[in-house]
């Protein structure tokens, strides 16, 4: 697919861009947050809810819906477009992530990783082939490469070799992917720019792996522990030396303001459990920082969330019904704080997107961040 | 609200009627199936779900709903349908059930119930007066009367008690409901029929609560524990002695065969957790009878619950990805099996409403009873 993703536009305040990626399910404009749908759903929402929110693009985990229900059985039910009933474009990690994270009895050779499953321990195998091979499977708009992702903080040597063992298998993916037909088809493959703390081996990556030719690359080893300060610093390490006309993937983050400095780094996806996450614990996100809707003082609330903010829970719901459902334990909460703080995600992104258009992108995100983190800081004080 | 209630045809065949009952927020086509919305929400539903699979009336419980939030509360935030942003006609119960099937330590008095609450043991009463003003607080649309429900089985002596103090306690709960202006708002309130297994004692208190003109009745102590041959047997005892032109509902009841005996029977409404209930358990309704989907045998079937039935789940999952929802332990997997069971338990109120109307609902009922009872017989053998 040539020309799959337009550079729309570059802020000249910042290096934040505004762009266009075509996939096979449809285009997305950049920058986006992608909602994550580890087990083949995004936890508590419909398909119609996610289309309702203005979802884009959504996220499948390999690592998970491989032990279960299998890649396998999805590619007999017709790809997991069709298993989950969503229709838009589908980024797949490739499972590397959860295998350093979760799994358990790693043993890292050449050829990829041998561990033990989360589930029921039964010992599997992922290397460059079995991930091409599942995102096939699962029908990927975007697939990643698999990688070895270093924990933080992490020696200079060890993190050498995970960036070098990353590019062998990086290369193989790709190699994968023209072979099976996968990338002549119109998928994507984006590789994942490593190298932890050290920017020259971030810089050394990113140039190599650019050399490669990928349909777009990512932002990996950050929101695995390290404070934001550091986050930021590797993300501003890594971008300069991302190729220019290539859509770039922040993994894993982050709050809403850490989303605006990473825009404003250049960045123009992102992923993140926070927001869902958090929603199912009754924390809501508002332009002041987000609030705990179990609080006391949201008990006879009658206004919404966020007022004025147009999805169906702010529409439709006091805070006070709100702190109601989490109080009774009824599922519904989750299902509604889920539809806010998504929503709340994908509309800053058309904020930002509707910004870098207007041209006044730097003063407006150093304006919101400024809000947002005046309104957290007073109310944790 | 005078002429309230429509009987707009008697079946020839069977005891069954087509209706239509007005109340203060909008129109409700009987026979009709109530979903029940506990807490202030029907569990794991947004009322768009609820608008989608055609639900005309709901049921909120006052027992639960005056413990958590507190009726006041409701009150100060507009009313139930406001605060649980559903704008279609509320039916509650009056709390006296749960009273008597939840609460510890119950103290019967000639003026309510001392009883403590099952949530944190505060000690708490409930009568005529009492149930009244919860649910002038809640802005119920049709609002029951406390009764006494005696339990399955009982002995006549404290079942003619029970029945004699529901009258007087309904007597007041009508008399209640005048002085306060609550029945000449539009609001309804319906008497409810008791006498547990005893004949003479059902025709007794349904011809002594029809001479006080209620604008509704109820059957009531059914769904206590016995039998369907005993429940049917108490149904067909009551409903010839309701008055005929006003609305009927059996409280709490029931399968989806039981639901169509009862409305040849002459009921008009009911409601029941049944079908919300078993859906969070992954069991689902089909015209055979239900099936489980944790069954191994759908692990791979890319139908879905039951071809054709035009509901947001059977038009977009599959058996498989329920199947896979369930196992995974996902939230969305109650959302679209409640979305199912609760349209297939309206669906068949739909299709009775029909019959009636075409003159066929005696043979119709018949076919569909058989059907699914050799199935659901066909399933456990």
């Amino acid at each position: 697919m040539p020309d799959h993703f337009q550079l729309l536009k570059t802020d000249t305040g910042t290096a934040a861009r505004r762009g266009r990626l075509r996939t096979l399910h449809g285009v997305i404009e950049t920058p986006i947050f992608m909602p994550v749908g580890t087990q083949g759903t995004v936890k508590s929402l419909t398909p119609a809810h996610l289309r309702e929110i203005g979802a884009q693009v959504i996220l499948g985990n390999t690592y998970h819906l491989n032990l279960r229900p299998s890649s396998e059985l999805i590619a007999e039910l017709g790809g997991l477009h069709k298993f989950m009933g969503w229709d838009g474009p589908i980024l797949t990690d490739s499972g590397g992530f959860q295998v350093f994270s979760l799994a358990k009895l790693r043993d890292i050779r050449e050829d990829g990783v041998a561990f033990s499953s989360h589930l029921d321990g039964a010992k599997l195998f992922l290397g460059p082939k079995e991930v091409m091979a599942i995102q096939r499977n699962l029908g990927s708009d975007i697939a990643m490469v698999i990688d070895e992702c270093p924990p933080w903080p992490c020696e200079r040597d060890a993190c050498a070799q995970a960036v070098a063992r990353s590019y062998r298998w990086a290369k193989q993916c790709r190699e994968l992917a023209v072979e099976s037909g996968f990338l002549g088809a119109g998928h994507h493959v984006f590789a994942i720019v490593q190298g932890s703390t050290f920017d020259d081996l971030r810089r050394e990556a990113a140039e190599s792996l650019a050399a490669l030719d990928f349909p777009g690359y990512a932002v990996g080893g950050v929101s695995v522990g390290e404070p934001e300060p550091e986050m930021l610093k590797q993300v501003a390490a890594t971008t300069p030396f991302m190729p220019a006309d290539k859509p770039r993937y922040a993994m894993g983050l982050g709050t809403p303001p850490q989303l605006l400095k990473m825009i404003a780094l250049g960045v123009d996806m992102f992923d993140c459990v926070l927001p869902s996450r958090v929603a199912r614990n009754g924390l809501v996100f508002t332009p002041d920082g987000p609030i705990n809707l179990k609080n006391e003082k949201h008990r006879n609330d009658p206004g919404p969330i966020v007022e004025g903010l147009d999805n169906y829970t702010c529409r439709n719901f006091s805070r006070a019904y709100l702190r109601h459902l989490i109080a009774a334990g009824e599922m519904l909460a989750a299902t509604l704080c889920t539809i806010h703080n998504l929503h709340f995600y994908l509309d800053l992104m058309a904020q930002a997107r509707a910004h870098l258009e207007a041209g006044d992108f730097a003063t407006w995100h150093r304006a919101w961040v400024e809000r947002y983190e005046i309104g957290a800081a007073a109310r944790v004080a």
